[in-house]
C-alpha cells in the first residue's frame, strides 16, 4: 500500500481530473465514493484500478492501493463529508441485449442526476438492463454515479446511437411500450415479457421516430396542474407497473 | 417600467442575494425563473414583488417592473440559458390542513431537488397539499423551485415542527399510511379518503415516533439489488397508487 501525502501526486491529480468527461474518456476511468457503494461493486465482481483509503484496507484484486490522509481525501471527494474510501474503475458496457424480462430504453437523457436515479430504480425493480439511446449524458459522471447509490455496478448498461436504436426497436421480439403525453391507453396494463419500456427525454419527450417504432404507446394520467412528470418519476411508475411490484 | 443597466443596482443586488437562505428569510422573498413558470404563478393568483424582464412586459398587479439587458439577466439567473423573465415572490404557507383527498407529509426532507420533484409530482397527482415536517430544507430555495417546474405556485405547503406534526398525525381523522422498509403490507392497497401519506427522510427513513403514530405502515416491494428507492420515486409510487392514477 502506497502512502500518499501530497495532492501533487500524479495519481491523485489524475483521479481529480476525472470530474471532467474529457478526462474520463481519455483515461477510461470513473470514480465511485463510499464504502457501501464499493461493497456493492465487490459483490458484483468489479475490480478498481485504484483504491484510495484513509484507513488500512485489504487488497482488492490488482487494484493499486493508496493510503491518503483526510485532507487529500477531502480534495478528491466531491462530497461535503468525504468518505473513507474512493474507488476508480473502468466503465463496463454490456454488448448485447438479451430479450428477457423488462428492459428500459432512455432516449437522449440529459441530466446525470435523473439518469442515476433511474438506474437505481431499474435496479430496485429488477429490470434486465438500461439502454442509453441517442445523445445520452455520461452515466459515469460523478453526479450520476452518486445518484445510483451503488446500482451503477449492478445494472447492465447498453449504449446505442439513434439509428441503431430505432432499428433495434423495430426488431424487438416482444412488446415495446413508449410513454407519450398524447397516448390514449393507460400505463396500467399487462406487460408480457419480454417488454421494452421506452422513455423520451426530459424536455421533448419521445422522438417521433421512436414513438412510431414502439408497438404500444401509453400515458400516465395526471389530475392536477402540472403539465408533465419528471422523467425519473415517470420511469419509476412504468417500471413498477411492468414488474408488477 | 424601470430600466436597469447596472448590476450594482440595489434591487438587482437584493435579488442576487436570494440564492442564500439567510437573505431569503430576511427579506421574505424567493425567485422563480422562466415565462412558463410565471404563467403558472399568474394562473394561481400570485403576484410578484419584482418582475425582471429583458423585453417589454405588461403590468402584473403591484409588481415593480425592471427592464434589464441580457447580461444582467445572466447574472441574476441560476440557469445556463437565462430566461426572458424572472419573478420575485413572497412565500406563501397554508395555515390549515383540510382533511380531504390525499395529503402528503415529508419528514426531515433534506434535498431541495428531491423536494421540488416531489412537489411537482404531488401537483401532477392532484394531492391536496404537502406538509413539511421536522427539519425540512427550504422549499423556496432556487434548486427546489426550479425542480417544481411551476408547481411551487399550485401546491399547498404547510410546515410543522416535529412535535406539532406528531400530534397532528395522531389526530388525523382518516388513514395515515407511512412507508417503511420493514412493513409487511404492500403499498398496493385501497386508500380511502382522506388519506395522509407519510414519507421518511432520504437517509434514515421514517422516525420511530412517526411510524408509531401512523395507522398503517406499507412497503414498496423491490426485486433487485438496490437497498432502497430514492424518496421522490417512492413518493411518486405512493401518490399514484393512492390517487388511483
Amino acid at each position: 500500500m502506497l502512502i500518499v501525502t501530497s495532492a501533487q501526486n500524479p495519481t491523485i491529480k489524475l483521479i481529480r481530473s476525472l470530474d471532467d468527461k474529457k478526462h474520463r474518456q481519455e483515461h477510461g476511468l470513473f470514480v465511485a465514493e463510499g464504502e457501501k457503494v464499493l461493497d456493492r461493486a465487490r459483490q458484483e465482481g468489479w475490480e478498481p484500478a485504484y483504491l484510495l483509503s484513509t484507513e488500512h484496507c485489504e487488497p482488492w484484486g490488482k487494484a493499486a492501493l493508496l493510503r491518503v490522509d483526510e485532507k487529500i481525501m477531502g480534495q478528491v471527494s466531491a462530497q461535503k463529508n468525504p468518505p473513507a474510501q474512493i474507488g476508480v474503475f473502468r466503465p463496463r458496457w454490456a454488448e448485447a441485449v438479451k430479450p428477457e424480462g423488462v428492459w428500459l430504453a432512455l432516449e437522449d437523457m440529459r441530466d446525470p442526476g435523473n439518469l442515476g436515479t433511474i438506474i437505481r430504480t431499474a435496479d430496485a425493480a429488477g429490470a434486465s438492463g438500461v439502454i442509453l439511446a441517442g445523445q445520452s449524458c455520461d452515466p459515469w459522471a460523478p453526479d450520476c454515479v452518486r445518484a445510483t447509490m451503488g446500482s451503477i455496478f449492478g445494472v447492465k448498461l447498453v449504449r446505442m446511437e439513434q439509428p441503431e436504436f430505432l432499428s433495434f426497436l423495430r426488431q424487438w421480439p416482444g412488446e415495446s411500450v413508449g410513454t407519450h403525453l398524447k397516448a390514449t391507453e393507460s400505463y396500467r396494463r399487462p406487460y408480457p415479457t419480454p417488454s421494452l419500456l421506452v422513455m423520451g427525454s426530459e424536455g421533448r419527450g419521445l422522438s417521433e421516430e421512436a414513438a412510431a417504432a414502439c408497438s404500444t404507446l401509453v400515458r400516465i394520467p395526471m389530475k392536477g396542474g402540472a403539465e408533465s412528470l419528471n422523467v425519473a418519476i415517470a420511469t419509476g411508475l412504468m417500471l413498477f407497473e411492468a414488474q408488477k411490484l
